[in-house]
């Protein structure tokens, strides 16, 4: 193959980690910068190019490398441009594909993080074959990327598949989108946290999450005591898992799909979360669809995954 | 053009409608049989050969015709089998497309009704030329087709797009599907009748409604009094415009649609339905969408709407 690499970055708010990857989803060489210091995006670009140029050349150089895929928030896929990240330090609209393809000198596209992540997981992982599935991404939000016919669905302006948003309890907690009740207000990992000083200030329970200060316990914590069988922490992942359940038996009427892939922090709780889920999806399932939808977890890599899922983007270039 | 017509079946729990429909959107020709009286499905197909084979040969025969599209409740346009539907008189899976091929001679298509509408909207009416859009048929249930990329999504088995089932209420009104709170429980017209025996029986508001025996008030008799400017039917319509808009705000995040078209009885309260769906739609919408997303009445007649939509299933055969 004449091109046989492309370059996967996944830029978060913090940090950015991009890296080579070969034909067979391996990764190649990778490494990572920060993105939040850099409050002028063409000196991160220039950045994230003296880091990047050397694991291109440690591969034979650019004319190696088939394509850029960045997964970015609020990454417009049919624009290539990242539009109003509020969590990015550069504002308004910015052009991202386009100065990375001229600053390399080869293609460049560009998506949302939980859409890359789809793409990766149908490129490489537990969704390969599949053509009708929906990833949701259970991190400091909760992103989604719908599948249909084995394309993601961008829809008309390029920023479908937004799922954490759907409300999923009226008049429920305030979200960072301005809205009240938004899945991501549940079941991402700052949600979890949410629910655990719920729990803790309106009961009495015991709880070795009542040795943390309050206002310092995260979703890791809550794991932790529920894997030394904190009853209250298990409660919550019931709690998180009969939400997602209940919103996963809303979104199948819409696409059928053949599964939904979970796919970040939460999803190391494993059973504990998976278990509520699947009673509390197929409890609220129309007939037609109950026993038929599974709901898997992702097995990429998890240090890997996000710089795959963009890396999937470039073979398309 | 050699075979310039298709035949559209537009196939309802009481009646059958078919029709002959030419490129431009025109139906040429139409007839109709009981479907209800059928307990039989080859003695049904019977009797709609006799009638359309009239308008068949009236027309050039069979070798003038493209093919035929039905759309059926239950329909399945995987498999051209419509499966289990509750309202029809036969039961358990039915191959409908392999049957009406066989006995005209001619390739058949199926899918259900609100599908089959999407495809007329696109082919011939108010969606023409839009790549994505979300139909919603407001008639004596809730249908909806997705389309997305210039295709109406069917997902992984076939039957995606029951958003008339999507729970817009917790614990709400009691569904045909024996789940509780879904959108067709409230916006259908049995739930709009719903509505008003609601406001009926728990308040002393003053209404036109209160001339008819409470269980015998119909969406029909809410629209007429409105259009009086009964005080109560607009509260209804009021009420019924807010849980579409804020459904309709849960169902753009999924595919990002150019516009929300509706279809059906319903649509005609105009503006005193549009009116609340819009503004709670836009009240509802996460700040990416808000002002962007169109809601607009089909354009199709509805007398031959249905068999236009099935119809333009047939050009594709």
């Amino acid at each position: 193959m004449e091109k046989p690499y492309v370059v996967g970055m996944d830029m978060g708010g913090t940090n950015t980690v991009f890296g080579i990857v070969d034909a067979r989803g391996n990764v190649v060489s990778k490494s990572a910068i920060k993105t939040g210091t850099h409050t002028d995006v063409n000196l991160y670009i220039n950045d994230v190019y003296t880091e990047l140029i050397k694991l291109i050349d440690a591969v034979g150089g650019v004319s190696k490398i088939k394509g850029i895929g960045v997964g970015a928030p609020n990454g417009n896929y049919y624009t290539g441009n990242i539009e109003l990240a509020p969590n990015l330090p550069w504002k308004g609209i910015i052009p991202f594909a386009k100065l990375m393809s001229e600053k390399f000198g080869i293609p460049a596209a560009l998506t949302n993080d939980a859409n890359a992540a789809a793409v990766g997981e149908m490129t490489y992982g537990a969704a390969l074959g599949m053509k009708n599935f929906i990833m949701i991404t259970l991190g400091t939000g909760v992103g989604s990327g719908i599948v249909i016919d084995g394309k993601v669905v961008y829809g008309h302006d390029g920023f479908a598949g937004e799922l954490g948003h759907v409300t999923v309890v009226k008049n429920g907690r305030k979200c960072g989108c301005g809205r009240l009740g938004c899945l991501e207000t549940y079941a991402s990992a700052s949600g979890v946290a949410r629910t655990a000083r719920e729990i803790l200030e309106t009961t009495k329970k015991d709880s070795l999450l009542r040795n943390i200060p309050i206002d310092d316990i995260t979703s890791k914590d809550v794991f932790d005591a529920a894997v030394d069988g904190d009853v209250v922490a298990k409660e919550i992942f019931q709690f998180t898992g009969e939400i997602l359940g209940e919103s996963f038996s809303n979104f199948v009427p819409f696409s059928a799909p053949e599964a939904i892939v979970l796919f970040g922090g939460l999803a190391k709780a494993g059973d504990m979360i998976l278990n509520p889920i699947i009673e509390s999806m197929e409890k609220n399932q129309l007939d037609l669809w109950k026993g038929k939808v599974k709901v898997i977890f992702s097995d990429l890599k998890e240090a890997d995954a996000a710089v795959l899922g963009a890396s999937a983007l470039a073979w398309e270039l």
